[in-house]
Formats: structure tokens, sequence, C-alpha cells
């Protein structure tokens, strides 16, 4: 398995572009993903029970269809609160994109996000739904620009890219993300987008994504804020020329270790990434008696205020991760706890069955000093393991949103 | 029902105090209530499976006697996470002051609140126990100085009291409560202490403070880290001189309705009081199906670190109480859902059917600047409700929080 550059037209028969519609103040603010034949199609979206309008258009076209050519998207406003006018003109910007690119409306999933409540400013969008099929391109800066224009307060744009060889043919899997606040997937995140040129059949590649979340998206928080917007879309288009994957075989278990590996990078690269964050913040809870005891304690870690300030404050308060496992709702006895922090400059057992080592206070917080910071609870209750990626709270996460919507 | 000034010693036959023993700096860090005679003891504690050594203490006290005469609280250290050591040194808290006071150590109950993770100063504590003996006094100024002495960060003390007319004796009770970090109860708060003369039943004192916590204490948040010490004590001396409560009759009622203002206003100060708080933020869920799913909801929203920061921020970004009420579990129908702010200054409505009202801005933001801001959802589902309180995120909670040990 090899990393490339690039995003989202690294594989085979894929372009992209980003452009400026005028819904955001200067910012790029519309991107699209286009296959140049039709693909395959999986998706995941929000357990939010207020769901935007472009969710209920695509969980509808993945779900009845399994298959699209294009993905538009727009930043700025989220088209969710909207009503029955907030789903006409979702209809509205998925049939101006077809237009332009001669498809059927039905072959477009669309996705928006930015602020709840607001309508979408339709001209502006049919405008850049020209702009867009004019600005498509297959090279790595193209899918850039598309990465860049589905940002909202994030910082930088988040791709990936990876190749691998099946059956002699090389397959290419590209993604590219967003989200920096409201995220706390439950199904997906925000916004994703994984391009492939696998073959593969319809049915298999939404099995592979909705497993391939529990371990990756939906692993990260950075405000415990399940947002009405999440969705994740995969798109395959077959044009890699291998024998079509139908059955759950070596070929599926290789795509699906790869399509984790792009995944994870992507859902990492948000937690780095979430609103006011200074560092990645890593938990690991081993020793678990079932997967998911390990998955609720470990977000349980990675979502408390109070652990996530003491991370910013280099910190090594160790008792407030204890506190946020114990109120998570997982037996354990809080007696056999160990505890490590760890990072790029080395390791430090900070807690033996439940209580204080003599650690130096000192080398902890050079530890936490780091931009990548680990910590790893063995709770010596059986074989299994979970581990979810947040961020740090800092003053910044509240000075972004507290004027937000200004 | 008249409310009246002081905390503790309002009732007849309560003395308290509060002094420095050494365990913070140059802070008051001990604080004793104590009753004249022997009293009715009930009392909730912590729902987090890592329990405090004190904790331990105090239920099986509560559990199997149902009485006590005394409470002595240190602050400063937490002693949570302590091991076998830490129960020690709780048990010798609990003798040294039973051995001032003339009492066996089973007749007094203890609360710490601090750092989790450090032991005792047992001798300091020691020490401690005959200053709290010495200064023991009946006034409003002794209640004071026990409310100042349980603080951490919290920035002003937290007393109530109120008396009314049963019988044709004169019941009073009081109360002080501190909490301002790490507020998420579940089953009682951080720390607080009720005291009245009344006579009633050990089993009705209990099963008083059990139904009465759901609605009070148990219904704010500042942080939702649910704490490993929450402690909540109600004591009972029977020295008002009515007729003994032993059945759930209309005095029963009277004194439900007198504890519920007491721990109410109790609670309401905490969630004032929030680390870094601006802010009171209260929110009602209406229309809802059944009670408990106004409690979900309404403690969703008021959780919500986006809610929590466009609170602190005076923007009425209502598609984040939308959204957080969306992924409370909670089945509702998002399309009609009415939503109002509510200040000392006006109401406003903001949404209706699930949509935006063409408010203004302007006023919608005058609204949301007082010190007390109210958000009412109707979902016009039911006839039950549910009202939580808690307060805006801010840049302090961050900096209080990021060096709390240091």
């Amino acid at each position: 398995m090899e990393i490339i550059s690039g995003g989202v037209t690294a594989p085979k028969g894929y372009k992209a572009t980003g452009i400026y519609a005028g819904i955001k103040k200067k910012k790029k603010d519309m991107a699209l993903v286009y296959s140049v034949v039709p693909a395959k199609a999986a998706g995941t979206f929000t357990t939010n029970l207020v769901k935007a309008a472009p969710v209920l258009w695509d969980k509808k076209i993945v779900e009845e269809y399994g298959a699209a050519q294009a993905i538009v998207i727009n930043s700025g406003v989220a088209n969710a609160c909207t009503g029955a006018l907030g789903v006409e003109n979702n209809q509205k910007m998925a049939a101006a994109m077809a237009e332009q690119l001669g498809l059927k409306a039905e072959e477009v999933l669309t996705a928006s996000t930015g602020v709840i409540g607001a309508q979408l400013p339709i001209e502006a969008i049919k405008e850049g739904c020209k702009l867009l099929k004019e600005g498509l391109g297959e090279s790595a800066e193209s899918a850039g620009l598309a990465a860049e224009a589905i940002m909202t307060t994030d910082t930088f744009a988040k791709q990936y890219a990876l190749t691998f060889e099946l059956d002699d043919k090389q397959i290419t899997i590209g993604g590219m993300s967003k989200g920096s606040g409201m995220i706390h997937p439950n199904m997906a995140t925000m916004i994703g987008v994984i391009t492939t040129d696998l073959a593969i059949s319809k049915e298999l590649l939404l099995e592979a994504i909705r497993e391939d979340v529990k371990d990756s998206f939906n692993m990260i928080s950075v405000d415990r804020d399940t947002s009405t917007n999440d969705s994740l879309f995969l798109l395959a288009n077959g044009m890699a020329g291998n024998k079509e994957i139908t059955q759950k075989n070596e070929a599926y278990a290789v795509f699906k270790k790869a399509l984790n590996q792009v995944t994870t990078e992507l859902a990492k690269m948000m937690a780095s990434d979430g609103e006011g964050a200074t560092k990645l913040f890593e938990c690991s809870v081993k020793g678990a008696a079932t997967k998911e005891q390990a998955v609720i304690l470990s977000k349980s870690i990675i979502t408390s205020n109070l652990v996530k300030t003491a991370v910013f404050g280099n910190d090594a308060n160790w008792g407030r991760i204890l506190c946020a496992m114990g109120y998570a709702g997982v037996p354990f006895n809080p007696d056999k706890v160990d505890l490590y922090i760890e990072s790029a400059i080395g390791s430090l057992k900070l807690v033996e069955n439940g209580m204080a080592t003599d650690y130096s206070e000192e080398k902890a917080t050079e530890i936490l000093k780091q931009k990548e910071v680990k910590a790893i609870a063995d709770i010596k209750n059986g074989d299994c393991i979970a581990t979810a990626w947040g961020c740090d709270l800092t003053d910044k996460y509240v000075y972004i949103n507290a004027d937000y919507r200004s």
C-alpha cells in the first residue's frame, strides 16, 4: 500500500473543482466531484433526528439506486431546518448541476454545510453550477480546489490518497473531508467524499463504508454535537479494471484495509483541526471485556471538557480521565486501571491499579506539550481495545463559536 | 413560605463554622455542620463508578443508620482515586471530628472536594477538627463561614433558607452547596448540605431527597462531567416540635414543596456560578409525551458546547438548539417545534413549526445580553414539561481548567 499525493481525483476517471459562487464572503463555497462514467455510490448519514434537506435526498439515492455520477457541495449554508422550501432548493441544486453535466438529477448527490436555518441562495447556486462544470479538472490541484471549497471553520484542506495492487491491477482510493465544529459523527462525518476506481458491487460498497465508519469517523469528536448534515460518500467507478468484487473474499479484505487507512487518516486530520484546537488527542482503552465497552470509555475520555482543557494546559490531571471513565456507564474496577500518556518524546505511566505512580510532573508536561498526544488506559478486564480521536478545548473554540454567524 | 437570610444554622439546633487548616493555599478549607441533638440523616451520592472515599463512608451510614449528628467537609483535596490509604484517611477524619464532639465516628458524615488523586494531609485535618470544634456558632455568620470553606472555583458562597408553619409549629429549612466545575450531578450534586428542624421519619426523609433531586440538582449541568464526589446531605433534628411525619400526608407535601424551593434555588446558584460563566441559562421543553423525554431534551440543550458558546456570544443561533434536540435520542417532529427566548427585558419567538420567524436579530441579542436567559421549546407532542439549568461556555472556563492544579 503506497501513500500518494492528491485527493478525490487520484483514482482513474474522476474530475473535481472548487469555485466561488457568492454564498460565503470571498471564500470558495462550491465543490464538484465527478466520475466520467457512472459509479456505484454508497453513503452514511447523520443520525440526528433533524436532518438537512440534502441528507434526505442522498439517503434516497444511495438506498434506492446505489449509483451516482457527481456530488455537488456548497459551504456557507447548511440547508437544515429550512422546511419544504429547503427540500425544493436542494432538488434545484441537483437539477442545475445535472443539467450542466448532461445527467439526470437523481445521478447527482448533494451536500451543504454552514449556518443552520438559512435558505440556499438558489440563483447564486445555479450560477455556481456553471462555473463548476467549466472548472472541472483531473489534476491534484483540481482535487485541492474541491477540498478547499467545502471548508467552513477548518484551517486546512483535508485530503488523502493511496494506491495498491489487486489481481495485477492498480487500485487507487482518494478522499477529502471537512469538519471542525459540530463534530461528533454518528454513522458518518460532517462531509467526506471518498473516490475509488475499484470495481465492486454496490451492496458490498455500502457494507464496507458502514463497517468502516465505526472505527474511523465515528471515533472522533470535537464537541459532542452530532451535526444535522453529516454525510460520507463513497464512489467506485470500476475503471481500475479489476474483477468486480462481489463476495467477502481476500480482495474485499484488502480493499477494506486500504479504505480504513484513508478514512482513519482523514478522521484524524479532522480531529486535529477541531475548532480552536492546538493538538490531536488520541485515546486507547484496552483490556475491555467487549469492543463496545472500549468504544464507550475511549469516547467518554476524549469528549470530556475537563480532560480537553487539561490537555490544552499540558496538565497531567489524570483524575479527570478516571472520572470520565467512571461516569461512562461501563462496568470496570477503578482499582485495577493503569494509565499511560505518550507522545513523540516518550511515554509515562501515571496510574497503576487506580492510584498515582510517583511520576515526574515535569516529564508529563513535556510529553503533553507535543502536537500529538496519546492516553492509554488498561482496565484489565478482557482483550478488547478501541481508539478514539479528539482535540483540546481552547479559548479559541469559544471565540469561534460565540460569534460564528457574524 | 417565607424566605429568610442565613443558611445551615437557620433551623433550630444547628451550629456551623469554616476554618483554614492548611490544605489549600491561604483559603478556608474545612467546614463543620453540627446538630446539638442526633438528627435523621438522608443523602444521595454520585453515580460515577469511581467513588471518592467519603462517598463510600457516607452511603453506608445513610443506608444502614439513617442518622448522624455532624458533617465535616474539606476542600482542596477530593480523596478520590486514593485506594486503601484514602479510605483509612477518611475514617481518621471522621474519628478526629467525632473525638472533638464527643461522638462516635459513625455519627459523623464526611465530604471532600478538590483535586482527584492526592491523599488527604491527615495531620492538618486533625488540627483542623480542633479548630472547627472551637469555632462552632449558631449565627448566620457561622453558617456563612461553612459555606465559604467548601468553595473551590466557586466565586460566591451558596446559601438559602426559608421558614413555614406546620401544625402551628415554625419549621425552617436551611442549605448550602458548592460546585462550579465537574458539575453534571446524577443523583446528587458536588456537595450540598440541607438542614431542617422538622420531625420526620428517616424513611420519608430519604424518599423526599431522592425524589427532589430529580427536579433540582439533577437538572443542572456546567460541563457534563459527573463528579466522583457528588454528595447531598439532608439532616432533620426534629427540634421544631411538630408531630413526626411518618406518612405521605399533607404535611409531607408541604415539606416537599419547601424543600424543593431550597434545592432549586441552590441548584440555580450553582449553575449561574459555573466555572467562567457570565450568565444563567434556563431551558424548558414543553409539549413532550413523557416527563423523561422533556428531561432528556432540556438537558441536551443546556449541555451542548455549541449552544453554550452562542449564549456567551449573545447570538440567537437557534439552529444549534434544534440540532442538540435532534441528537438527544428522543422522538419528536422537528417540523412542529416552536422556540422562544426570554429574559427580564422581553420574549421573542424565533422558530415556528421548525422554521425561522422573521424575528429581529437586534432584539434577540438584547434579550440574550441579560444575566438570566431562558429558552423554551414546545414540541407539541404531549403535556409534559421539564426545566434544566446551565450556563454559558466562556474563555474563562478554559483558563480555569487548563491550569487547575497549578
